[in-house]
């Protein structure tokens, strides 16, 4: 049984070479936008022509999006069913199982697994989908099935939240599809335990991505006094105590958060080595100063400040305010990580940023080492923007 | 005892700014550059004075270079000599022994360490310096010193040749300084044994700055077949093998190189899961794939196609070649490793090149890494441009 599908065609002058090389978005203005291609479901998924009529592949439209359509598969017969997905889940998870001990990590990040839009992180037994593009809204049943069969998982949230969505115009609601939840899920990940709150959480309730920049800092902590601002449910600050560290401060705005740190660090065994301090991450590095504390091992890994172009000078400025506040809370010879994890700030913008703020503060840096988001977040050669995440390790005079 | 000092000063216009916040070069166009300013001897140190004679710090002077002035201290009352040395070294030594079990690493990274221009490997008991500036050139005896007394070296090599050392005007030799050099040297790296040429290899004999990304490359290599093109000493090969690799092909085409690469295998006890093949690069992959080889991870390290600017176009179009005639020996859903290590490509334009490579050797292509030098050759944030390796890890459909 085929869909019926509708049929959307480049303009004779839009670039049908990116798309023909692996580019897998069609914008707006390089689409014909007849009354036809605009009346579109949104989610709907159609054919692809170039501007002499010859099909390039199916795509997911979305009349309503910035980028109306996303290239699902290069063949136009494909059928977008549950096995189609089943496909495409069982090559991410082959990625994900010749890197990772344990069944936890990204499993799906949306355009480099082929399923544009769509994030799935895998926590053991459970699985967080994030279909924050409409053709995965309406087919998330059939995406379900195929994880279960998959995967074998018992326990799927549909988590509906987040900035994608409403550029989709997508609703905001979290429900549970499979399974149920009973608290905190532990993720074994860099020696530690964490904690992970799968429907209440930020995001999907962990980030993974951060899984090698926390190994590398933890490298560095050994033997050292850690303070994790920013600290979410104790990303570095728990792999720093499980790589040796001798003690962690962890410094969040949210109780929920580092509560589940607090558990995370008791499941570790290094409950004692472990403490939390509530409250607004600026107030509470001033506060720090002013008590003249000192750590040999800084984190701020703080939300995005920058997530859009609009928002990309200030962005830079509280990025800068961040590393000329943590800057005189590192010992002489100790290390500062910044992270950002904003799109529209990249590498050199970022790195410019941090290095006014520790001169500022009254430091001289080496920079050590820059991590990204790890290898179960792939990204598409192509798209080199959805490089969003930064580490920068710096050691200070 | 105070050495006669010049003083050489910024033009009124001149970015005094980037340099108190600690940026270390001054350029010709930067300085009042006077016949007295001219006539200063290559490796003189003198001080350096901001337009209204204010001293910002003391200098290392070469007029003949691009770089007219290299910063090495901020205190314009410093003596540049042995105790000097010592001081600099201790702290570049502290940073590597926080990282490494052993004494094999980058100990120096010029500018980023304090000393520019100046480059040293430490091989346990041995070290290799490439004094790659007019002023170490003719303090590398107290810098030697130095080296003895911080580490407790016996052999120390100086190692006169490369490309930096013309633009300095300085002439190609190589020399030992202290202690013999009786045949190579075994290095541990990554659960592996390499082999060392101090005096006759390339560079100081072994390029440290791999190190993350061949362990990097070991985790994707388990079980697997592998291909390392410009393998050198057997580079990704060996920490491959000790990573769990099947087996391993090196190509290179020095045969001094290979023989080495032999010796490491053997002194690692992988010898039987070990080959070389001497020849052109790009002429031993044509062939390869005229015989139907496939691996399971295929590495390819070039030497640097695009070291300058001019030579930035004629380099990408090698980087793409090499990536188009890589693909297609990779296995469906193996991995492609691609590394440059030209300053003058950046990262974008290298992955440009690589993904254009891999689309036209016929193939689809993640990007789920992009690795750098590792954390002992570490860079002075206000010099990005000194992030001159790259190393890309693809997985290909």
């Amino acid at each position: 049984m085929t869909e019926q599908r509708p049929t959307i065609r480049l303009r004779p002058k839009a670039e049908a070479r990116a798309i023909r090389h692996g580019f897998p978005w069609v914008f707006a203005d390089e689409l014909v936008m007849d009354r036809r291609t605009r009346a579109i479901a949104p989610g709907t998924v159609a054919i692809l022509e170039d501007a002499e009529r010859r099909a390039m592949g199916l795509v997911a439209v979305n009349p309503n999006s910035r980028i109306v359509a996303r290239m699902l598969d290069r063949d136009p017969q494909a059928q977008i069913d549950e096995d189609w997905f089943a496909e495409r889940l069982t090559r991410a998870m082959q990625l994900r199982q010749k890197l990772y001990d344990t069944p936890h990590y990204r499993l799906v990040h949306a355009e480099a697994d082929g399923l544009p839009g769509v994030v799935i992180d895998r926590f053991g037994a459970a699985a967080v989908i994030q279909p924050n593009a409409a053709w995965a809204e309406i087919r998330v049943d059939a995406l379900a099935r195929a994880l279960v069969r998959v995967t074998g998982v018992e326990t799927i949230i549909r988590n509906g939240t987040g900035r994608a969505r409403a550029l989709e115009g997508l609703a905001e609601e979290t429900t549970i599809l499979r399974g149920q939840v009973d608290g905190p899920v532990p993720v074994p990940m860099n020696g530690a335990t964490y904690m992970a709150d799968l429907t209440g959480g930020q995001k999907t309730g962990l980030f993974y991505d951060q899984r090698d920049n926390h190994a590398f800092a933890a490298r560095l902590a050994r033997g050292g006094r850690v303070l994790d601002v920013f600290s979410h449910v104790g990303g570095f600050a728990l792999a720093a105590l499980a790589g040796g560290a001798e003690h962690a401060l962890a410094v969040d705005s949210s109780a929920p958060a580092l509560d589940l740190a607090c558990q995370g660090a008791s499941a570790s065994g290094f409950a004692d080595r472990f403490q939390t301090r509530k409250g607004d991450a600026f107030a509470v590095m001033e506060a720090l100063t002013g008590e003249g504390a000192s750590f040999d091992l800084v984190v701020c890994d703080p939300p995005a400040f920058a997530p859009s172009r609009q928002a990309l000078d200030s962005g830079l400025r509280a990025y800068e305010r961040v590393a000329r506040l943590a800057a005189p809370l590192v010992g002489r010879g100790g290390w500062l990580v910044l992270c950002s994890c904003s799109h529209a700030a990249d590498l050199a913008q970022f790195r410019a940023a941090c290095t006014r703020g520790i001169g500022r503060g009254g430091r001289r840096a080496q920079l050590i080492h820059t991590g990204f988001a790890g290898p179960d977040h792939p990204q598409l050669p192509q798209l080199a923007e959805s490089g969003y995440l930064k580490a920068l390790f710096f050691r200070l005079d």
